[in-house]
């Protein structure tokens, strides 16, 4: 928040709407400890951005009186909320594209390692045909370059919310025709730009109940989850002992089992999984639910959320980061297994066969039924090393 | 589900997998009348494309065997499934932008003859500042034009599921071994594009387990809702008689108050745009449970979630256009009430005034502090006539 | 809704406020195929009532006009679709407390029939400690108790909506006077009393916009689908080839697969389970944005919300009846694998012994190391008792 | 989770499982400033309290290494989370109590004093017939008391967790097998009684994979914030400036509008109302997805679920009490509505009149079409004596 009255100074500033001697660094006339004050006095305002100001204001009437008078005018609190979770959001976006670009190089490596590690697929818990693990890895590289190209696209859209009190942008009119400078119909763009610049967000029409910026973003980062959870809702499986498939090098211990061995980061990834649709949800109910010029109540129910899922967001991408670094493929295992259900395996094969007519090949084994997964897998790392040179 | 059936079938005539004789046209052989049939056998395998199938068979085995003997072949149930969900949501999403279309223009319509209807902004419930109705009817279509854009995104990228069992299309490759025709090589290719080609989507590597398709979808949907619900809200506010700044012609009726005129188009979409964001979030989480090659449950989550939020969007997308026929703009009321309270809507430009030193100018009115509502009014009815142009 | 409407005017002739002659029984005034029409017209007034009324109106004229003139007098629309969502609500109650019955007593014998078959316990996907299978469905069976004695609560609280317009129920007191009959200070008591009687409900405050009667309801549908779901995961967990622990006669078949088993019942019910709790939530979510005397599209949220999750859970409970008649069990290969790794299951006690300094006891194995399981099974199997007795 | 850790060493001593020497006060080996160590080390084992359970006995074995080697001994981390989390749950819900204890108080008050009120109802926005603030009042008064009656339930049926590592209590039996006290077949009542008894919670059978208790918890409090949220709908319309019935002393103000007064208690508890249901609806979800005899991130899923819905009904309660206290009734404003608009609100009255033919008697005002608001008033007002007596 206190970057965004920065910015917003500068900006006056900058289009010469303040003059040069309301300049001021505010960042450095607060402290981490001011912060527990202004928690306890948001409550009567409904948000923190007016105690802020107030503080900002007596802290810079010490020594830039300017300052003090020209801090946040043309702003109203929800301009500087929402912005600071853009810019928060960024901060999240950045490290998850961060992540993504490992993960992505990583599945790719598994890809093409296991693209002839024949293992069984599974549908509805039961044996089904032949695959390799190659292609699951690559199905969990599908889901991520999904995810990717949406975070890549809400990354690039992040604008500065700035409208004043009701999304008219009235003040600043007004503080042009006061000061007389700039020229009335220059001071909107002008600030607009030099605000959106200053935090290198995009310019924007002022969103106090157009809530797709804030929609748009949560469901990207939930997709994203989606994802991961995807892929550890597999490792799990596959890490049961009775399946034993893959493992996970050290995992969590017991409090009471000395040998218990928990796939610890699958388990705390698949639990952000499930808990991303509601908080999701809870940004398009405060959309749906928007009102006036701004929503009683909808605006403040964004925050939390928000701040939930950017969370688990981020350190969902950093335990699937370390998971893939701890990850053991069972390889034999894989085989064995394949192998020995081979006649399940290949009950659609047969079945083809024999529906049309054709002799029941006695000698082929799950590898050779495993249809186009290479191509599949090699489409993908296709586009995987397409979004690798984007990001 | 018929019609991806057909489609399939066609594709592997075309392919020249299945022999011309295998030709069939599956819609003619099954009736309405066999959907209690069918719905009833869904159970016992979980959903309704094994009791379709044999039905075919059956019926196709009658006149063109061939017919009977090739179909489905090389599909799996959620191949059918998956795909004929993407043929429903496409006629929806046909409907909602022709809905958005005449929406778009509507608004423009209001924004701009709106311009200079004064009005007051309410911010947290409360008189904020003079805004326009002008710009109120804007925000709503920001909102709309916002989730137009994701209707397209998300219309333009519907693919087909294709992927037999486990998402291997081993027996596509198995099919043309056993037939001799294509060569191997070629049939993954040259069935899904057939197949898509036949049907009007885009190809795509099977998404199983891989829910983008379908979350993205129902993000749109649900953003198209909240664009909605922020609509309907406003309107329910200005129609309360307190405030009495719209009303709808011809309100629904009470069936014990005569005189009741109950705006019942905005209760209902109000209703839709509650009911929406979970809708979405199941549909994320039956992603977020995705296992193995096909899920145990979170697959068979999305049909109900989908097909309510389908249907609820496309009754929302109906009743929002009947909505802004009837919807009539008491401009008296909304001029009246913003002088008769002048003094708290220029409250914050007196307050700059004497922040800043200068006269508070007695003789200026509410009109005159509109800051840019023009400027913005005027910029997104521009990007409203481009993207009338790219529907 | 017709009951409702049957039911109100029966209570106005009983108590003397209609005279005798107003007497109808308005069932047979309509029939299934005015749905249609009714359904049509149901828009413009946001409910189904207000044609219903009409329709019931029109008929009635002809043979009995004062049926005509009485019908409706004195309810509003909310209290004869509440009263309705009442009436459907104890239907499905009923219905899913005769399932709970017979799965309780099925439950109680397989925990006893399995007290001492022993089977590794599993936490967190790995092998915990031993256990036995009758332990397991004991834990099913306290799951079921639980949501069995809320559903009991719920089912003893159902109450009638009888307000009038707005909660005040002056229309009866109005018709009262002017027919007066009965005295006006008894026709509220005895109006309520006849209308709850009539239907065999409780009689109750008004509840417009006082949800506690919907919203329990809904929380103790949601809560028997949780135990219902956590049973199904145990059962997909156990029927995964291989685990093996169990299977179903039956399970569902494949549309190109003809080996496929798949664990169907125990699907679909996890589907529910899923689904549930964000049912369940629009109903809380339209409880909780209630306002007014008649919420503007919180008590619309209402409808679908509460219709499929009665129909789910309905369905959950008839699979989970025939889930638990196909259920068998493979006591051997629980036994087997419990064996098989004794060491690791006993690592606990072996903890404790070096801990303590006793002597590690090498002949022991995972059946001597069961705890209180049998105390468990036996407590729960009484209670068991005790709820099938209150049945 | 250090008071269940020094219960449960006290009840292994109380019980004669441990001997007396191995008594120790844990919570005075541990500081505020060990927090950040576990914390960081808790993602490794998945939870707090392995981490926790080391640091205790590093420190224990100092001066009471009985007590190092005796601590947590037979308990499990999920025994020691979810027992706290149940006493986290009870100050909570005690201070809900004491919360509620006043505002039915007030809210009797209220209605009472307001009995002759006369003011406007509104239904679907629009107003309907002639009701009392009193009424008003009573409305939120019970839904206020539904909400108790179940938070009472809730706060009864609150129990311990204790089930060792899955649930069969085998480490307890193993413990007094070895240090032969107290007999078999007493440990198990005699510690759990301990236990039970030492946090004044109820004894349970183990609940590791049966959720109820939290979800009938969860449930709870979603419903007290239903009521909370009805009541901060109402005093938002009412305090709108169009409406002008109600006002909050001192209302919040803001960052650029000198005169605002904001709702801002009514607009923080309303987002309180519209988060909490999918707050409870991930409880749900994580009891609707448990499996085996530990859930791998079903069960993790409910941490911050739970402490957010904690949170926010505790804030919810302190703000609705305090919102009670600065509420001001502006009678008059309600009167002169209900005579401005007589003719509406009197339309029933004069259909009802008109259909049975009575002479329409021209002067009858609002105040006397209340029906039965009294008694209902008085009715509730009975309910709440009752209630604050059994608090």
């Amino acid at each position: 928040m206190i970057g965004v009255e920065d910015a917003w100074l500068a900006a006056l500033v900058a289009a010469g709407v303040a003059p040069p001697t309301a300049a001021c660094v505010l960042g450095e006339l607060v402290y981490e400890q001011d912060l527990a004050a202004i928690a306890r006095e948001s409550e009567s305002a409904g948000n923190p951005v007016v105690a802020l100001v107030e503080l900002l204001r007596d802290r810079a009437r010490v020594g830039t009186p300017l300052a003090a008078t020209w801090l946040h005018r043309g702003l109203t609190s929800q301009d500087v909320l929402d912005t600071a979770f853009v810019l928060l959001a960024r901060t999240v976006l950045d490290q998850l594209l961060a992540d993504a670009r490992s993960q992505i190089a990583r599945l790719v490596e598994l890809a093409q390692e296991h693209a002839q590690t024949v293992m069984v697929a599974r549908t509805l818990t039961q044996y089904a045909v032949p695959t390799t693990f190659g292609l699951k890895a690559t199905t969990w590289l599908t889901g991520l370059l999904d995810a990717t190209d949406d975070l890549v696209r809400v990354r690039g859209a992040l604008a500065v919310q700035a409208g004043g009190a009701a999304g008219t942008r009235a003040a600043w009119l007004e503080l042009a025709q006061v000061t007389g400078q700039p020229p009335v119909h220059d001071v909107v763009p002008a600030l607009l730009t030099q605000f959106a610049d200053g935090l290198g967000l995009a310019p924007c029409q002022p969103w106090h109940t157009n809530r797709h910026p804030i929609t748009a973003l949560g469901d990207a980062l939930v997709t994203l989850i989606d994802a991961y959870g995807h892929l550890a809702n597999d490792v799990l499986v596959m890490c049961r002992p009775e399946v034993g498939e893959l493992s996970l090098v050290g995992g969590g211990g017991s409090s009471t089992m000395p040998h218990k061995q928990n796939p610890v980061l699958a388990i705390l990834i698949r639990r952000a999984a499930l808990a991303a649709p509601m908080l999701g949800a809870q940004l398009h109910l405060a959309a749906a639910d928007s009102v006036d010029e701004r929503s009683d109540g909808a605006w403040h129910l964004e925050w939390d959320a928000l701040r939930s899922l950017l969370r688990d967001c981020a350190v969902a991408a950093a335990q699937t980061t370390d998971l893939l670094g701890v990850l053991i493929v069972h390889t034999d295992q894989m085989r064995e297994r394949a192998d020995s259900v081979a006649d399940l395996l290949l009950s659609e094969r047969d079945g083809i066969r024999a529906a049309l007519g054709a002799d029941p090949s006695a000698h082929r084994g799950p590898a050779d039924y495993l249809g186009a997964a290479d191509e599949i897998i090699s489409d993908v790392c296709d586009r995987a090393a397409m979004t690798l040179k984007g990001l």
